[in-house]
């Protein structure tokens, strides 16, 4: 039977896996406000963070009081401080869904990437939502194997990144300044956002080893 | 007298103020490796990155043995998780000037940014290095209304980021994609390393009372 202490760590867990749920969410609708220039989807994004930081602040608070109440050692001091940060990661990523929501918003009504770079923005979206929905499954299940892997996951999105800048710097096709500004600060976002997905996996692989994932991915 | 763990308390703060040290220099000196097209200038910065991060770990080790040793409550429980969100800032902020260094080494031997814009990145890197200086020296003195000054410092480098974004749209001097594409990812690298300085003034501001600064504000 699990005592009243690591049903407090459950939930602290819990919590982490309902961020991601938003986070996901809030990078879906935001790709959607973008490419099609919804001026309210966008603003329902924006509005939405909110509550991803009401969570980080609840969570953290819980954190601290379950370290100051139960004085953990060894791994569950780790699991709760890794916790902590875990969180900031998350709510960075809702921060960034609303900066590519804040993008869409600023351009409206007319659409912050132009028709020719739209499928890769597209493609960006999909990775970012994947990412983020595999930091939440590998949070949920601290299964470490499947947390390596995220960052693999990653090399897609640093591949459309670079695609991205190609294309804009592609002469055949030229775009205006202000286009160029909005795509690379739109494809920053998305790049962070997926480096911050990373981060949460590889954060569950030392919450659970208590080893960077550098060096348990040599013996796997 | 200070008791042996309060003097564990005192060198993890002095390692925060090292790092900002260390991270005022990296901007610095990528400041200048960006405008002077210093190919070697910049391959330092880029290397020097590898000390700041030795201190995070170090820190962040020993942050956490001081947590499992000690068991602190209350506002010494408080410091110390307080300080592992700072040297996370001060890492990320390392990351950043790294970023800016990178940017010059990729135009090398071109300079990555266009003449008519230098005086405005000149400008963002002294407010950087102000920032990380104030930001070095509130974790020094544990000054919360110096603390909170830094973030009214920080509405300068907003407006220098929204003064480059208006300098490349200006239609009568026209500037290449590539320009621009370096000009956003340099710009939104200043921008991020003084929103982390104004996060650890900010932390600072917590750390000592306890409070987050909005509502410490509205008293001072």
């Amino acid at each position: 039977m699990r005592d009243a202490y690591h049903e407090e760590l459950q939930a602290l867990n819990d919590q982490l896996v309902e961020m991601t749920r938003l986070v996901g969410s809030a990078i879906n609708r935001a790709t959607t406000a973008l490419l099609d220039a919804d001026l309210t989807l966008a603003e329902s994004v924006i509005v939405a963070d909110d509550a991803v930081d009401a969570l980080r602040d609840d969570l953290d608070r819980r954190a601290m009081d379950l370290l100051a109440r139960q004085q953990p050692v060894a791994s569950d001091l780790r699991v709760i401080v890794t916790t902590l940060k875990m969180s900031a990661d998350l709510e960075r990523m809702g921060d960034l869904a609303r900066h590519v929501a804040r993008a869409a918003r600023r351009r409206f009504p007319d659409p912050a990437v132009p028709a020719p770079l739209r499928a890769t923005v597209v493609e960006m979206g999909q990775v970012a939502e994947l990412l983020v929905a595999k930091a939440g499954a590998v949070i949920a299940s601290h299964d470490v194997e499947e947390a390596l892997q995220v960052e693999r996951d990653d090399d897609e999105m640093d591949r459309l990144h670079r695609e991205l800048f190609a294309s804009l710097l592609d002469v055949t096709s030229p775009y205006s300044i202000e286009a160029a500004i909005d795509v690379t600060l739109v494809s920053r976002y998305y790049e962070r956002f997926a480096d911050h997905a990373v981060a949460v996996a590889r954060r569950v692989v030392f919450l659970v080893t208590g080893q960077q994932p550098q060096d348990v991915a040599e013996h796997v």
